[in-house]
């Protein structure tokens, strides 16, 4: 790979390098700089980039109106496992040349899923070998890795949730090849994303059912992870729609709520998705700021969603001001551990070119690059933990501590309130007062 | 109360009958006949309908654009306890001829808050005194009370998740006071509506902070519910934003997980608002179905949104399609137990005479009879519970026990499957079977 | 197509028929009753029911995130043109079982496209002869054809709006074709849906160009009707977005106002979608309303979307209060003329087996039966048209025709106002006695 | 006006000036430096900044779930000439302190609406006159007035589209007023913001009526401006819903088509919210930008609304981004000619502070100052509008010009595509490429 593969796909794009905010090049990064120090932890340290392989390398452009625009050589028409071949061959030449430090795949991405489970079995085994030999050569280190269970018709239903107990089985068998795979090739996480975990109907469904199953499915995986000692985090993968009518993981908070009830909170976080948590109504800042709340954030899938359009559009992250409250929070909680930052982005349709792959990916790079910078600015005068620490204060006094520590009842407070007569005043929250302070970091 | 009172603001109004569906007097009940058994019960006894004090007798018609429209004489400046009794007056005179068995209240609603902890006891005590002794007078009972805790500027920032603590301590004497009356006055459930417990920008909240707080004041009611001896259910209703940006109990699933949190998932029931279930992205279907599989669902506040507005219409149920799979979850779930259905509705502020309270109210009832009516005839020949035991049956087998029961891993599933080389196909789901034969139940 | 084909993919279900609501059948009309008179016409006139070819022939049950879950033999790999010549006879066989009077196609759903102009042409003049064949063998005919103009990689920035005006004339063949070709099979409306004609993001687009360029194409349109005499109706079909970020038909009143810039108002009647408008932020009912308020109301296509989900579902129709509603805006109008309800609908995913093509369509025609016998009902004693009248009253008086005929001014009205001291009280708009009367009569 | 009034209720603020990016006053202007050139033109001129009297003066922070928290002294009871004095003088002290150049108000933010046409007009007047000596004091000067045709009860069903043709007679009495007043006044626009134009149910309004007395009131409208001699331009300002279910005047496109209709599209401008738009379900910049193309644009309300809430939220704008496209666009079109830049925003209800009136409006013109700047970089350099010349080039090509020009047919044009065998390739888009473009012209 460190070879420049004269006919590639990518022939006429060079390895990406920062060039700084003077370049003109658009194929340079002008903010992300891998080993720049910010805050005393190197960008690619704090970043932690992954590419996907497949809205990159498994779509062609299609849509639910249309064929594919883009023309991917190793998508046509030909001999399954020698299109993989040619797939992990294109996949880590643009990873490489990208410059981004991992990746994240679904088993059925990187290996054809066969007719049967020995088919499948067989083809994924061989592919893990191949991408062990390319992690080996470039570099590049595994994220994460994942199974699909929705596109084959069989999940049609759902795979965990699916009223038949085969389908279930059937879905074991891909999560446990694909933790064993992730394991093998030194994956840092293993991602659950329940793509049809949901219903179509409630008319023909039966919801504690099918919560019983997940949550037990669930326990199985926690209970694989133990036994074959893989180190890495469990992340949960919320979407409230999409491909189903509702899905079980609707939110971050909906999920904490499942993890608790099967006793395996301390097992899962969460990997949060920019355009899920629009779906969800909530802005990412949200879903982030409750997972780090919950105890539970744990990684990132970072895209966007258009704010007009109710599907998942899962464009390149452009909002560096969303981005910069983001990576604020997250810096605050102590960064990324096991977690990234993973491009789980798509191409407009009409970005038909191998450059614009690139071009998504360095716009994406450059804009969570500078979030970071801009979010290392806010902590170093951090004057929105100065303004949620006095606009809590009260809780420190005897009062506030007496309340949480569990020493005062309605009653006592009401006897309180009621003989010092109680009359307090609200304060100004400075909501306007704080976006201009923000927005005065974000733009100088 | 049984006498008719001449010169009310309703005495162009009759206590409203049932007439059945060959009247045509709009100002009759054309299905809601109280005494009428379906499936061995009276409608009135599933049903267990109230109507609400707030848009009622306390709206004027005003929006956030206009001024009130609809006059009525005791919301005119006056001195608050005489405005006060005359309000009680007309409530009661409004609550008898509507022949609803049930009304709920929040605090402010029936009694001044006056100027001081001590003005607001005052009045609230002797506003009880009037409750009660219209409730004997009336034989009308108490659905639930509650407190408002988010009118009074003092809570704008909150009540529980206020940053001063002295605005929890005014909270807690509120709810204190709202249960104890609500108990004195025979309330069969006490709700708790967060109205600003939430947040306008994350920039200024401390999100663990303000979850503690609503945590250890939610412990708190529970602890005041069986110090008093309180035998009614306690009731979260979950909202997800209006008027805040963001309210913590956004829905069914959200507050499970915040019981569990807290370790009160068994103290709490929801009330479920239709129109709070659709500005948090689900169908009312959906809450309801959700809130059974959980073991929380409780009582109603029956209205509807509309489907174009993003904010909380509060408008008369007429979905009779939608709430008759809402009252066969709720059969099925063995029906209501405290809980009710409660009219939490706003007329539109056009419908300015006294005769539209009461058509608002006839067509929810009748609405709500006539669903009750269409979702006993499901259950009757109960193809869906056919159709979901059969979709499910696999999982009463072997493998599904099996798996359930906890003696599975995924190892010895993906054993399973592949040494049987499972191939399990998907089998139609029959949605649009199941639409049709539950649209010929609803129109005959 | 009068003798039942053994090997046919519908061999197992017979040509559906009305057998009333005591029927258990769920593969017969419950409420459509083809020559059953409703306000002295046949419902088969009143309603004229089409059938469509794309989500029926075309679409195996793909979606984004998964592969096909039909399997239609005539959808698997093969010989283009052989598999055109058994898509359409499974095509005829279903519309002749389902009983349907007429149905609908773009060019591309009956002929393979082919890989130039030449094979396009030829392959859509046979597949011509053959639907001709086949409609004079059923006495199927054909509501109306139209262009596919979005799914061909060639199409991913617009057919008449394109920046390259070879494509503007690739997609003027196609209309071409599918015109002549409409004409010729007795198609008795045109419809123009742009599906990419739209933006995906403004910064590469010129809005004023593409507009002027989508005017002169549906001039041309108009040209070519007159010139072949085509004495039909030319429909447009708005949609506010999907596949596009933003399309530039977005609602009625959009396209309203696009048709008088170019001149061709009187030309051209709207294809009005229930899904899209919702997507549009309007309710269906309003659609309709408006444009036949706007005189250009046209044609149907009858489905619903999904309240929650933000993208096109295309559901078969199910709300028989709405579409009462619908039915009774186009009864008052006079009717459908050369319009009629196109099922533009789709099976949900997991509705795989043959029966469920029949249950989607069989709701959907006894849904919109109902609502033609519901909106019929209103009519008889027409208690809202009486509330409008009484409502506009004053407008017939005096002051009103004086104003409207123009005679008045803004001074001469505040010197009247004045003058008259006049001071016009609100009148209820009772809104919710009018719902209930509604309700009254779908629920008897 | 410029002493400083030592017992004001802005007496702690001084009056704001530019400090540049290096100051920390946040009492300051960072960017927004009315005298520095733009392209050749003062910010001052650029912008034309305008502060609103309505929710500056006359919101007290109530919102539908509580009472106002600002407690401004000029709102408290009293008489009413009296409150309106006071009132005039805080507004005054407020735009002169802000350094900003216009206002605009509503007839009765100002005066008194009184009891009868008779009072109104006094106050009114009386008013006017106050207006004229305080802009004459201060050198402020009117950006726009307008009519309330929505807050009084006699409005509940509308203004111009009321049912009642004395309500529409009020109506015009109040129109005349203010626009005279505001020709008095050297107002530059008069606007027309249709609040209850619109319905609540379709069930009771007659839609074609109600758009030809719209229709008629804005012919009055131009012919009383003419008459008067009033040379700025009139308004109209597009809104979705919100008061009332639909709103006649839902966005620029659609009002496009109503002045078609009634032949007055040269006559009217739109004044464009940016909240507004994304009610209708379109970006801000979508709106500006269609307006442009469409030769309607006129003005802005500069507000941005919440992505998470469905209602209008009037949060001062701080999406820089956005507001950046924004400025492109009006500064590629000439500039603002009479319109300008309005603040319809309000405060968080929680800002309660006399000092929060001035962060968020410092922080509106700052951040309108920023996006002011970065649209002329772009423009300097203007690689958008050079990409979409490249793009469309071809429509300036032979086979483009024969097209446009409409010297062709469907017909000639298959035919040229047919015997030159067209098989025009897409050409890919690269939004991507484009979207990192601009976002380093905002972040540098």
């Amino acid at each position: 790979m460190t070879t420049h593969k004269p006919n590639s796909y990518f022939k006429d794009i060079e390895k990406i390098k920062f060039e700084g905010t003077s370049s003109d090049n658009p194929l340079a990064f002008h903010h992300y700089n891998p080993d720049e120090l910010v805050l005393g932890k190197s960008m690619k340290d704090h970043l932690r980039f992954a590419a996907c392989y497949w809205h990159n390398m498994c779509w062609d452009g299609a849509d639910v109106f249309g064929q594919g625009t883009f023309g991917r050589p190793w998508l046509q028409p030909g001999e399954p496992m020698q299109r993989a071949m040619e797939k992990a061959d294109a996949a880590f030449d643009f990873f490489h040349k990208l410059s981004i430090p991992y990746y994240c795949f679904h088993d059925v991405d990187v290996a054809p899923e066969g007719h049967s489970i020995k088919e499948y079995t067989e083809n994924f085994a061989r592919m893990t070998d191949v991408l062990e030999a390319k992690q080996e050569e470039t570099g590049l280190k595994l994220l994460w890795g994942t199974a699909n269970l929705f596109s084959n018709p069989r999940y049609a239903a759902g795979g965990a949730t699916n009223p038949n107990p085969e389908v279930f089985s059937y879905a074991a068998t891909q999560v446990m090849q694909a933790m064993n795979a992730t394991k093998r090739l030194g994956g840092e996480n293993y991602v659950l994303w329940g793509g049809r975990e949901g219903y179509e109907t409630i008319l023909n469904t039966d919801l504690r059912q099918e919560r019983e199953q997940l949550g037990r499915f669930m326990q199985m995986v926690v209970e694989h992870k133990h036994k074959i000692g893989f180190t890495g985090t469990l992340l949960i993968e919320p979407k409230p729609q999409e491909p189903t009518k509702h899905q079980y993981d609707y939110d971050s908070a909906t999920v904490y709520g499942f993890l608790k009830q099967f006793g395996i909170e301390e097992e899962f976080k969460m990997n949060i998705e920019a355009n899920h948590a629009t779906l969800a109504g909530h802005s990412f800042h949200h879903e982030i700021a409750t997972a780090i709340s919950l105890g539970i954030f744990g990684s990132i899938d970072a895209n966007r969603g258009d704010a007009q359009n109710g599907w998942d559009t899962d464009q390149f992250p452009t909002a560096v001001d969303e981005l910069s409250l983001v990576m604020y929070e997250i810096l605050k909680s102590g960064g990324f551990q096991t977690g990234g930052l993973n491009f789980d982005c798509k191409l407009r349709r009409q970005s038909s070119s191998p450059a614009d792959l690139f071009h998504g990916h360095i716009g994406g790079m450059d804009h969570m690059a500078l979030a970071l910078k801009k979010a290392a600015a806010i902590l170093q005068n951090d004057f929105l933990a100065e303004k949620v620490a006095q606009r809590y204060a009260a809780w420190s006094l005897p009062l506030g501590q007496s309340i949480m520590s569990g020493k005062e009842s309605l009653a006592s407070l009401a006897k309180l309130a009621s003989t010092n007569n109680f009359n307090p005043q609200h304060v100004s929250g400075e909501q306007e007062l704080l976006e201009n302070k923000v927005n005065r970091i974000l733009f100088g």
